[in-house]
C-alpha cells in the first residue's frame, strides 16, 4: 500500500505543480532517468534526460520556475496498478504503467506520453523514497518540450 | 478499500448507463459540481454545472432520459489511485485523477475529459456515500455537450 | 489483491511482448472473446475474435510470431480499479475498465482501444487463472489489425 501511496503522491504533486514537494519524494543520491523504449529494447543506454542526483533535479525545477520558456499547460497523470518486488537488501522495485494527458491553457487535452515507471525505492525515516526513477517512454517522439517531469 | 470500491462503482454505473443506480451513491443533501481547473487555480468559484442537492441531480437524469438531445455515445472512465484523507468529524476527503473516453456509435473513441475528483464522503447505513462531489476538469473546452455525468 | 496482481501481470506481459508467459495466465479450457460493446448491448453474441480453448490462443501467438504481417507497434495497457465478485462455486467474476495506447516505431502514441474486461477466474495450484476472458470493446471501429491481444 505504501508503494501505491507513493505513486499517487507522485502524480498529485506534479499535476498540481507542487514540484518542490515532489522533489522530497527522492533521496539525496536519487537518479532520475527518461529513456525511450526503443533504446531500452535495443540495449542502448541513451536517455532523453538524466539527473544523477537530487541537486540536479532541484536545479531542473529552479530552471523551470525561473528560466525556461515552454508551452504552459496542465498535466494529468494516470498511473495503473503498482507492482512491488522486494529485494534481498531491503529495497524494493516498483513498477507501473502510466499515461500523461496535457491540457493547453485553452482547455484542450491530448495524450502527451504513455509508458511505464521502473523505480527503485527504499525506506528513509519511515517513508518510502525513490533512489532510482526510470521513466521508459513509449512516446519518444515528443512534439513539444519535455518541460514538466513525467 | 471502501473508497476504491466507491470510485469503481461510480465509474461502472455511469459507463453502463445505470444512472438511476449511480444516483444512489449520493446523499440527499449532496452537491455535485463541475469546475474548470482554470477557475480553481484563479480562485474563481464559477462552475460549468452545479446541482446543489440530490433532487436536482435526479432531475438531470430525468432530463437526460426524456428531454435532452445530445450526441449518443459510450462513456468509459479510467480512475487512478484513490487518495483518502480522514477528517476529524468522521467524514473523508477522497481524491483521484480520471480520464473519460467517449466512443461514438460508429465505434470511434477519443479522450473526452481529463481531470480529477475531489470528493467528500461519509458513511450512511454502513455504506460510503458522496455528499460533495467536485469534478475539476482540465479539459474545459468541451466540443460537444456535457450530457452524461463526468 | 490477487485479482489486482493478475490484472497487473496481464498488462505487463502483453506490453512487454512476453506473450508466451501471458498465455500461462489462462487455464487449458480458457475461452478468450473480444466483443463489440454495440453487440453486447443489443444481445447479439457476435464476437470480433474468439478462442475457445488455450490451444487456439497458443496458435494465435505462434501465428503472430511467425506468420502475421501487421503494423509493428508498442502496446501500453492502463487498467482501472478491479471489481471482484465471488460466486457460490468458488470461482470469481472480476471486471475492470481499460484503455490501450499504441505507439508506432516512430514514437507516436494514440488511444487504440477503450473498453472493459469481464473475466471469470478460478484458483489453480494456488494461482488465480482466467478460464473466461471477455473483452468488451467500445472502440469496435479498429483502423489497423487487431494483432496483439487486448
Amino acid at each position: 500500500m505504501l508503494a501505491c501511496e507513493l505513486m499517487a503522491d507522485y502524480a498529485e504533486l506534479i499535476d498540481s505543480d507542487r514540484l518542490e514537494e515532489w522533489l522530497e519524494l527522492f533521496t539525496e543520491d536519487a537518479r532520475y532517468d527518461v529513456i525511450p523504449r526503443e533504446n531500452v529494447e535495443q540495449g542502448l543506454p541513451l536517455s532523453i534526460m538524466v539527473c544523477s542526483n537530487k541537486a540536479q533535479l532541484r536545479d531542473r525545477i529552479t530552471a523551470l520556475r525561473q528560466a525556461n520558456e515552454y508551452n504552459l499547460h496542465y498535466d494529468r497523470h494516470l498511473i495503473g496498478s503498482v507492482r512491488v518486488r522486494p529485494s534481498a537488501d531491503g529495497t524494493f522495485e516498483i513498477g507501473a504503467n502510466y499515461a500523461v494527458f496535457q491540457t493547453t491553457l485553452e482547455g484542450q487535452s491530448r495524450l502527451f506520453s504513455a509508458g511505464c515507471y521502473k523505480d527503485r525505492v527504499r525506506i528513509v525515516d519511515g517513508q518510502l523514497r525513490i533512489y532510482d526513477k526510470c521513466v521508459i517512454v513509449d512516446t519518444f517522439s515528443i512534439p513539444t518540450l519535455l518541460a514538466t517531469p513525467l
